[in-house]
């Protein structure tokens, strides 16, 4: 395979077809007949960053050549070396400049995540999970405790086996089932099983492909055992007094609205920004390089405002729900949705004017097939412009002049679909420096069966014999700081707080002062929310002030206060999710280091290689001995050392359910804003202008004065303002209709103008 | 003057201007002509609950007729009687369908509001208090002691006294004034002189109209001491070095952006809803009615969604703005936006394809002029729909059939200006049944003089010379709901928490069991927000259940967790707002309490008639023996008694000011959601179409893999993607390119179909 010569990608860019193939058919070579590989994905290894870092600060500052050193271009395959007796999950990574295989990790000790294409089948796991468990005796033995209406069928969906209990030393890798029956007596492939709950849990080994295992699940209510019931010989008869619980329009027992008139978003000079093929955005002041991963979905690199850096990588890293119902197995219902599945993996194909409105861009990604060849991942990003009310605005009551303009938003959206669960995630740029992450949660929420007129301390009734269990979604949002400059040393995170004073002659005599209060964090750690404080993290260049106020360049994040994750510390759901324990984490950077969870977590019994692990692991910020190796080379991976911070934000939803969520659940939605203080020397959307859109109309008339208006002018005939000359007395009650003076009456006018800026049209007396 | 006849007016109805102007007449009538009125705000009384209640059921039953018993339709008449010797605040109540005036309060020991039209003068005492300011000799001394640059003029802007010291017993009516100067120059009206602060603070009491005092400001900085310094005798040169802070376009220094291109918003078919001249709007399933008054701007009424009541009355009730810079006469530097002044009568005249987008319905409102005739407020208010992304969605991944609906809001929306600031003041209802408070804070921050070169801890450096004082703003919502009933005896309020629970062999034996705690509010208290626990408030309603869920009918409230004021608790600016100390409150319903902080506000010392007063009176919400008085009825004002609850939610903005902020700042945004937690049987947007906009376009093509994409197809001719019949063995490396099957590449394609359901364009084998 001949090396991929000139012109060279940006060390950024994702990875070609021809790279992707380049760097599959160079693993497939290490490996001889008797050894079956399974590719997992294949995508940008990206480069180091003290190796990327002065190629970038060349690109920015126009001294780029052909001959600035640049980081070796270098693809990971992820890849499965399938043997008789076992099959090793294998990273490698592939020097694209010399097409040689440059690094094989050894055979990894944890079970990978979870693909479309497993190693085990070609036919997609899911699709054989099903058959095999519905072939199986086990299963049918299981199955044969229930009945079910007539016309229905079974239908099993894989989830990842969640944590292994503690007599599960060594477990192969496994996967559980949640089953559902599906009325397919209307014959429409979208008729919704998730509300046909049927209570049992198969278990597959996928070594043996053997279903070892049916756990039967409670279907008690409050009061009744965590144990599920011995069944009665007589089968029991499910779903009798179902309501249905179906979503596409063609199934719904309610007729769809009619009176939903069209919003239409239209750009007739068309869009304001710019991209390039190997992922180069720009739009107004804003540049960056749109990554994409298998595992994050869309990544913001090199992120740039009006040429100054700001941030080097900014993604969502991980989120899991632990399930809070305490009946086994729940316990293991827990999924990771980036470390078990993984975002990109799941996007959606988005459609126009659905997904997204207006004018919009729409990016691809490569995916990789079982073999190792690319096949494409239509619209898995899109990009467009939206307007979000108004940025700013100041009317002068003295000339009632007001100026005001519009908030534009940059938006970088894509939507993860999980089995029955959709993520709906967005970048938003906007035109005064800020950087806002959104997450929307929809889907179905998981249900599980109830007998019928119970209810549950451990969710809520959707619909009758059907319960959805109370569940938490908790993000880790990674963000990788560089405040106009990409020299580690000059990044530093300040804790921000602001603290009552009590009353003191000399400091606070009357007890209105707040003080703000500074904190360096020194070393890595966590850091909780405290609202009360207004405490917050703030992301410095340590070196370079603002010429204005004289206080460090910087960017603060304002992140939503939520609960954290609910499980007992104890609990096997909170040992394998440390992240998801404190508000936020500030860690050093090491290359790679980009899963808040770590980099396993299917079957995983504890979270390895996390936040929390990377805090214990101690490194430092500022300088000072290192204690041991050497502080900035030659260290041990697990030991700490003076690095540049990192700051994981973990946030998420407390999802009790609600009946209004069934059975597909309204957005629920959190916002993340990364906002610059002191960044700038003014307000940067300063320049934005006021500009009226032209495209907008009235509708009707005024309405609650429209009748007003006429009565009143009648009766300024009746009742003619007036007034006394000159003195600062007003209305002699008795005189009403006297002494009209026009001159005070425009300035009567004047003044209506002037008073808070509130009335531009006045009524002239005379 | 004649009673007003049928047609009746709805009781919501605002005033017509014959209504207005009746009452006026009815009020004038009863001074004579010594006494002078001055008519500061005429608006509807609203009725009283227990009389509207039976009136609005039979409205929504359709069992309305002209029999129906109706509440007296009357107006309140805020007015000062104006003697030689003092001014007295009344408020008078005149019923308009005898035209008589049915209560008159007795003067009023507080300071009221201050209006645009002070019965101080005809000419707007923001004019005049200039005017007298600058012809003082105290102020002409005063400013002696400094030099402004040439073609500079001095401008005193009035500000609310604020709290008097506990050495000023029964001071009169006073106002301070900040003093700047403006750069006169440029000739332009709306030069920028909030930029230029000149170190003094004239007082002015209103009955003499003498300025009886300028204090001096001190403009040191981190170290030097809180009192102004006596000057020299050489007059201190102001804005040596002053960089200017213009935002008007003509005066900016900054060419403006050329590259950001319209976005349209329309709707051709026109706009969903529908509004009455009385107010009644209609759009989607909700139905209310808009009120608007002086102090509070727009308010919902008998707000319905598909004919269930959700909300009797939701309002923004207050705010304040307290300083945090310890230096005296600082500690007075505290606004109440409501109390001092009114978001009604600050309300800007919006403008269409500036304030708001699309296709837009205004509301007028009528003011008051001194002499008590009515004059329109234009455009007061906007209505409009906006699309605000992804309402729901699901993706089979089995088919890959996605479902996708938008997010249509609905959107009532008032600004208003109060001097220096605005506030963009929203509620927002969606087609899910939820009700979002939305608020958004712009405009020029309030500066103070600071020795150039120097920094402060009380606030930070905007340009030289300037510096922005730390401040907050603290809002209050009232929020008196209805769920499914105006029964006052259905209503209550719940506190649930999200608990983690012990491991326990019994009830959670593996830890991830959290137990969700609900406590019913059993008499009026405060409630401060935990989010460790997931704390909220729930309104529900005690009688009603949710036939699915067996659960009382409910909405949740979700507001931001915020800091509450900072100022020490023995701070005048903390004891005379004490609704700022706590994130919630839960009071006992009275007609016309609907202050956060009291009625009157203006020179308080501490809070009167707020919030910690109602709770201090002790309303329950559930039977039991009254103390004293009968419970429900003879009671006395400041006695307890068994009532229904309305709640408070506080939330606000600790302004620790940026360099962005400057000179007019980019909006700082809150959202307060009501959303509904069994209170309907499913998803209430089910029904919302998931049409296609066809208005929107495609942008250029993909971009990341455009060139992959070629590659690709070229790729698939040396490397056919290879599949082994049957076994679930994958592909040998070595054996790439041979026995390709069709019939399992179809298969492979269906996988790729179904699995996370994420590519639905796949790459066919042959």
């Amino acid at each position: 395979m001949a090396v991929i010569t000139a012109p060279r990608p940006h060390p950024l860019a994702p990875l070609s077809a021809a790279e992707h193939t380049q760097a599959r058919d160079a693993v497939a070579k290490l490996h001889g007949p008797s050894e079956t590989i399974f590719f997992r994905a294949i995508h940008l290894q990206e480069p180091k960053k003290a190796e990327l870092q002065p190629f970038l600060e060349a690109e920015h500052t126009g001294a780029l050549t052909e001959d600035t050193p640049r980081p070796a271009r270098e693809a990971i395959v992820e890849h499965d070396v399938i043997r008789a007796d076992r099959a090793e999950y294998i990273n490698a990574v592939v020097n694209l400049d010399n097409g040689k295989v440059s690094t094989v990790s050894a055979p990894v000790p944890h079970q990978p995540y979870f693909t479309p294409e497993s190693y085990t089948m070609l036919s997609g796991e899911f699709d054989l999970f099903n058959d095999h468990c519905i072939n199986s005796d086990l299963f049918k033995d299981a199955m044969s405790e229930f009945t079910l209406p007539e016309g229905f069928e079974v239908c099993v969906e894989p989830w990842p086996y969640g944590p292994p209990n503690a007599d599960e030393e060594n477990i192969p890798r496994l996967m559980q089932g949640l089953v559902y029956a599906k009325d397919a007596r209307n014959g429409n492939p979208d008729s919704n099983h998730y509300g046909y709950p049927i209570p049992i849990v198969p278990i597959m080994d996928w070594h043996t492909k053997k279903i070892t295992k049916v756990e039967r699940i409670a279907t008690g209510g409050i009061g009744d055992e965590l144990e599920a019931k011995v069944r009665s010989d007589k089968p029991v008869k499910l779903f009798e007094n179902h309501k249905g619980c179906e979503y596409v329009p063609e199934l719904l027992d309610v007729p769809l609205r009619t009176d939903l008139k069209p919003i239409n978003i239209t750009q007739p000079e068309g869009a304001s920004f710019t991209v390039q093929d190997d992922g180069l955005i720009e739009w107004q002041k804003w540049r960056f390089r749109l990554g994409f991963t298998p595992r994050e979905g869309a990544v913001l690199h090199d992120v740039h405002y009006d040429n100054r850096s700001v941030m080097y990588r900014v993604s969502f890293s991980e989120m899991t729900v632990p399930y809070a119902d305490p009946r086994p197995p729940f316990h293991r219902k827990q999924a990771f949705d980036f470390g078990d599945g993984g975002m990109g993996r799941a996007a959606n194909n988005l459609e126009l004017g659905c997904d997204c409105l207006g004018a919009i861009h729409y990016v691809d990604a490569l995916m990789t097939e079982p073999d190792g060849s690319p096949s494409p991942g239509k619209a898995v990003v899109c990009l467009h412009e939206q307007d979000n009310g108004i940025l700013w605005k100041h009317t002068n009551f003295r000339t009632s002049r007001a100026v005001v303009t519009r908030n534009r938003e940059f938006v970088v959206q894509f939507i993860t679909t999980l089995a029955n669960y959709e993520y709906i995630l967005m970048f938003k740029l906007d035109l005064a420096g800020t950087i806002t992450l959104e997450t929307r949660a929809t889907g179905i929420v998981s249900v599980t069966g109830i007998d019928e007129g119970k209810t549950s301390a451990y969710g809520n009734i959707m619909t009758p014999g059907v319960m959805a269990q109370n569940h938490q979604h908790v993000f880790a949002v990674r963000i990788d700081p560089a405040i106009d400059s990409y020299n580690p040393a000059d990044s530093q995170v300040i804790i921000e707080e602001s603290h009552s004073q009590k009353i003191d002659p000399k400091t606070n005599p009357y007890g209105n002062f707040y003080k703000v209060q500074r904190q360096k964090v020194e070393e890595a750690t966590w850091v909780d929310a405290e609202p009360r404080i207004n405490r917050l993290l703030k992301f410095e260049n340590a070196n370079k002030k603002n010429p204005i106020s004289g206080k460090n360049l910087g960017y603060k994040l304002v992140a939503p206060t939520t609960a954290m994750l609910l499980a007992e510390p104890e609990a096997l759901a909170a040992r394998r999710a440390l992240f998801a324990h404190h508000n936020a984490w500030v860690t050093g950077y090491r290359d790679g280091e980009l899963w808040a969870a770590g980099e396993f977590t299917n079957q995983s019994t504890h979270e390895v290689g996390g936040v929390a692990d990377m805090v214990k692991r101690g490194d430092w910020f500022t300088d000072r001995e290192s204690n041991g190796a050497n502080g900035t080379n030659g260290h041990a991976e697990d030991e700490g050392k003076r690095s540049s911070p990192v700051v994981w934000s973990v946030f998420g939803l407390t999802h009790n359910v609600r009946v209004e969520d069934w059975p597909v659940m309204p957005v629920e939605i959190f916002q993340l804003h990364i906002r610059p203080t002191d960044f700038f020397t003014a307000n940067p959307a300063l320049d934005v202008p006021g500009t009226r859109n032209n495209a907008s109309v009235l509708l009707g008339g005024s309405c609650c004065t429209s009748s007003g208006d006429k009565n009143n002018a009648a009766m300024a005939q009746n009742n003619p303002v007036t007034h006394l000359q000159g003195s600062g007395a007003a209305v002699p009650a008795k005189d009403a209709g006297a002494n009209v003076d026009e001159k005070l009456g425009k300035r009567l006018s004047k003044t209506f103008n002037g008073i808070f800026g509130s009335k531009k049209e006045v009524k002239e007396v005379n």
